[in-house]
């Protein structure tokens, strides 16, 4: 066993958190140092506060900070540049917040002397992955503690018990075991295990919290128009909006017009498939907003490069890699294509759909003069079509020919 | 201008095809052979071959056919089996059907001994290219005769009036000019043009022909299951159908639940932007079952390898190029993929929406005991987990060094 | 420690196997099963054989097998129809060896009733991994040993040491420490470590075991001629060869002209960058012969694609992902590209370079008529050019009037 | 025609676009503008100049400038940091020349007011191309001139007597037809046509023009060493070097070696194959010694996401899309990965060989305490190993119990 003088623990305040609070204390004999981000996961921070100091950490040793702004703009807002989606459809909400948390608590180590961090990622899934490959990557020396893959506490039952044995305050509806575990922050909320493990088996409503059912939103379609710059979404219906305020502001629309649910089977980086269902209202609106207005502002040699890196960028992401080389190369290809990607997007919300209705941009590369049947004063001439698809066909035909003469 | 003795022409029955009969009639000299298909594009054939008989066809040079079932079998479903996507959003149900027609084309044109095809699409889209480029790699020496390329005919008026001095028969309702023009087969309906031109301004309600919108679907759920064998969907609901009926019977289900609706820019081979409105009810439906089957029955490096070549079999597919030995690859490629992808996904359609909410395959991946939390007998000890992170770590340590040794 | 009965070793006769086989019996208590294979590595065999019986393994358990054929026909041929080069540079000629060893040690696990399969490959190398994966690939349940990992054995005395209080013959040169190691076999020799872990110091003349250097090679050119078939190398001047004599031949013609050498830092799979020196004769040859047919026999859609796809193929095999879904689907897709690549290369060998001098082929694309100068009655027309480019254009033309308007 | 008043061409002083100046002028009317470039072609200028003066051009309208240094450290360099290669092999020396003179052309027309650029390019080759999307890129209104595309000057012949009727002096040794048509700058030169028309034939030794036969070179090998800065090349054996300056001295080192020489069946883009010698002494020094400096000193995950994109990035400037946003987006992205490609790489060049001895920098990533046999004290601990095996084999194993339990 590693020795461990003081360690930095993402800490949220829960029973989970709290139990490696103490078993840390316990069993390292060290120092343990809190960390409490506000990813805006919508839960009190100052209760963990107060836990933390009845589980005896000092108060200098207490970090709680608001990270929702960072969290969208240097995180959020860049994967969005990619129209990032994992698989086809997941949209990575719980992936892209291990590393700001990681980066966190390796910034407290380094004002605290901390020689260590740990987490409260379990050993089967990605998280574990994206915390430590974030704090190798960024403080290469740095002892890691995963409480989960190294103690013997091997169900809910154990995990209470040295709870009470150790005077752990334990919340009244934490006694029993939870039907699926939870991960939420301003981008999204994802559940997982138990009651959805039967992935042929739907999923019950009771599992979703972050948005009303397509069933329950209004019958009147919403419009709203969101504003972008340079890539970034920066307003609604014309009003400027920081990067987090803008994000929860569209988290209300998509929660209330039913929009962003996915249930879904997907391959993890450790090696098995899992089921989730994930909820990301405002993030669904965000992605069809963000492709709605690359569709005009966006050359096509540039879209459709960025669709061919895409999946490349997502796994990275995914896989934890945001702190790698690749990822941040694939990052300024993809920035570099942003430049000009300004403008409004209109979208139609109704019911679990959102749609894009209108897009308009200072920049617009669409010309109707170009598309426009009848032929005008513009550089389209009908027959340099002619020339355009024999060049492209000169190869077609030569293997045509080729197959001729051998069939013959 | 070439010489051409016996040209095959695809012939819709409509006035431009009927146009551009009676003009290769009189501009070439050539006998003229027409080809009608029934893609499922929902129009009588018969209506098409009277008119090509009054415009002086000779009956045995008129072939018009049923493909509904060869479309779907080897163009459809081999593109579905990519989950293709154009530009992230279109079901490329205008381009998949070229190729087939362009070989019918040149079939016909081996059978009549016919020298010249020809087609009409006009000079400023992608179906020329689509068309031509088909051609071409089916039959090298081929001589193609596009008439909106050629002629001098430059308006609706003019049209119109060629006609009229042709005494080729208008309808009624096709004297004024339409508000937008519109492609049709058993996968989708598209409609482009004049009142869609703005791509800043909402598409009208009127456009949509195939679908009802997601406002006036029912108020209650629709649950269905498909089932897929080998990639390929081959039941509704327990009911084995031939790919033609069994798209059919999902267009139908998508029309009524309001499903597969798209307002899309986007960018055309031939160089320019345009703005188009997708109807594809039964597509939307078949792309999220067949992603739903394979997210159990696929390995993880099969479905990612598929996710990153997707966006460029799509793009060849957009561009024309079905019949190149590039898709040829990637289609080998894909369909290596599809051996086990067999099973059934239930799906919940509602007012627009497609969601996955079961699947349950035979040959799944999915290994609950690998999932579950608590460890068991399977084969996964976390502590493999540890090394696994440390090893991917290594080299992202070995770049934290570095950077901190250059930073200090 | 897992409880084996029976386990099937690579066994290759000499010390550190020998040692393995030892601590084999002494720790596991089981029973050794070997294989020894001869993949061309240049040694003998039997003296293998009477080592496992002298260590006491059971006639009927000592397995060998000459799997040259097996191994250029089923692997190596079936790698270079890729061009793979790893890194750019690393023809990979370890890595594809693997497998196949891996394979039979499974195959004879199954005939013997052996439920565990060892071999000598270290803790910091990637052949532990290729070996591993494919083990595991092949049969999920099989017990893995690997000595290396597992022993407390940590330096050469030690294994001495094992290996007299074990009665194991030590040969005489092996008594000292190695100046580097070695692997080969019928496509490559490698040699690493030791005198060669400096990166900035030239390997020295010693190490290169496989080609004269090309100081040392004839002062005139060998002129050759390698015949293909549907991709594959079927003979060198007009005489017909199995794969393993034709690679056989091409490894003597390529050491005595001083071809093959290669000195590389590469990364390995387990995180860490390695220098190592490789001697591929044969397969130097036999990567710019099969570019050479395939320049002339590829249409650019395919190879395009191919070298699109390459690094991607040559990471996975050298990973150890050669019985993997992904490769496989790669495979399908280069395979098909390979139907035509039918024909003869002639090439020059001169001291260390191969260069391709000429290509033939019955179905070469190559079109003498399209090319020349003058035009002639082929089917080009300059003027098509002029379409091709101005399509082409069209988008950056739509850029460059943005770029301007915004300038301005 | 096109209405031309002022037209800039690309003139070498050659009989080509001397006729081309001339043919300009009598058939367009306008006023002919000449830049000739040295861009280490080899050529003297003054006498373009005076020749151009004879031709009756203005002085103030003959424009010579020595671009050399900007070719190399804004075309040369960037490329090479990609390790660019087409098609396997080819260094693009030609294709990457192209836009920069199309810039510098498209610069003078600005200056001097003109409404029309012109090149001496043919009809059949890639060069119209890249010199057309480059004018059309930077300058989209501007009229191109393409003489080869538009003239009825069919032959050698014609173009002699074409000079002749109009007093243009031609040369003594280009009266006859050369026996094949050079491109020459400071990356290389090619050769084509003629007697390399047949890719069965050995192109005969006096084809080249830039390096010594590998049989006339040295006895000896000669050693250098490369110094890199950022990814680019700046030393040769310690002495600092501005980037031409660089480039020239590797090409005399590469010529006195017989270093560089290619010969080639290339694909167009513009449809067909054709064969090509090239000679790239320098570029093809600089290749090798950039990959080792990159071996050292780039990290894994950023070295295989450049080798992946590197084929599209080379097609791209092959085909001419230098001014295009893909190309800019791949080159951020390899810009990205150079910030420590830095420090020294030690050749041997020795008869047509150039090997790569020696590597070191003061970011090597190269770690000897990891790569060693014996464990030490840092952070590899071989049982890691075991827990990466197993997790990257779970999916590989739980395919292979699907295959047994379907097998079985």
């Amino acid at each position: 066993m590693a020795d461990v003088k003081r360690v930095v623990l993402a800490y949220s305040g829960g029973l989970d958190t709290s139990v490696i609070l103490k078993w840390l204390q316990t069993t390292y004999g060290c120092e343990v140092v809190t960390f409490t981000a506000d990813l805006g996961q919508g839960e009190e921070l100052e209760p963990a506060r107060k836990k933390a100091e009845l589980l005896g950490i000092k108060p200098e040793h207490i970090f709680i900070e608001d990270v929702r702004e960072e969290f969208v703009s240097d995180y959020v807002f860049p994967m969005f540049r990619a129209n990032a989606l994992y698989e086809g459809l997941y949209l990575l909400g719980t992936s892209i917040a291990r590393p700001l948390i990681a980066k966190k608590q390796i910034e407290i180590a380094r004002k605290v002397g901390g020689d260590a961090v740990s987490h409260g990622a379990t050993g089967k899934g990605n998280d574990q992955v994206r915390f430590e490959l974030s704090y190798y990557a960024l403080e290469p020396e740095i002892k890691i503690i995963a409480p989960w893959r190294e103690w013997d506490l091997r169900s809910r039952e154990q995990l209470i018990a040295f709870a009470e044995s150790h005077q752990i305050p334990i919340a009244k509806d934490k006694r029993g075991e939870a039907p699926f575990s939870v991960d939420a922050n301003l981008l999204h909320s994802s559940s997982e295990g138990k009651v959805l493990e039967d992935p042929a088996v739907e999923a019950p409503e009771f599992v979703y919290q972050r948005t009303i059912a397509p069933e329950d939103a209004p019958d009147r379609p919403a419009y709203i128009t969101v504003g972008f710059e340079k890539g970034d979404a920066v307003s609604i219906d014309g009003e400027a909006l920081s990067p987090a305020s803008l994000l929860t502001r569209l988290n209300a629309l998509g929660k209330e017009n039913g929009i962003g649910r996915l249930d879904l089977v997907e391959n993890r980086f450790v090696g098995m498939k899992s089921r989730g269902v994930y909820e990301t209202p405002g993030g669904t609106i965000l992605l069809k907003a963000h492709r709605g207005i690359e569709s005009i502002t966006l050359d096509r040699g540039a879209a459709h490069l960025k669709d061919e890196i895409m999946p490349r960028y997502a796994e990275l992401i995914y896989n934890g890699f945001w702190f790698s080389p690749e990822r941040e190369m694939l990052q300024a290809l993809i920035d570099k294509s942003q430049e000009m990607v300004t403008g409004d997007v209109r979208l139609k919300l109704y019911k679990g759909n959102v749609e894009v209705v209108g897009r308009s941009s200072p920049y617009s590369l669409y010309n109707q003069d170009l598309v426009t049947f009848e032929e005008g004063a513009v550089a389209y001439d009908h027959r340099d079509a002619a020339g355009f698809i024999k060049l492209n066909a000169l190869r077609l035909r030569t293997l045509g020919s080729r197959a001729r003469k051998i069939g013959g």
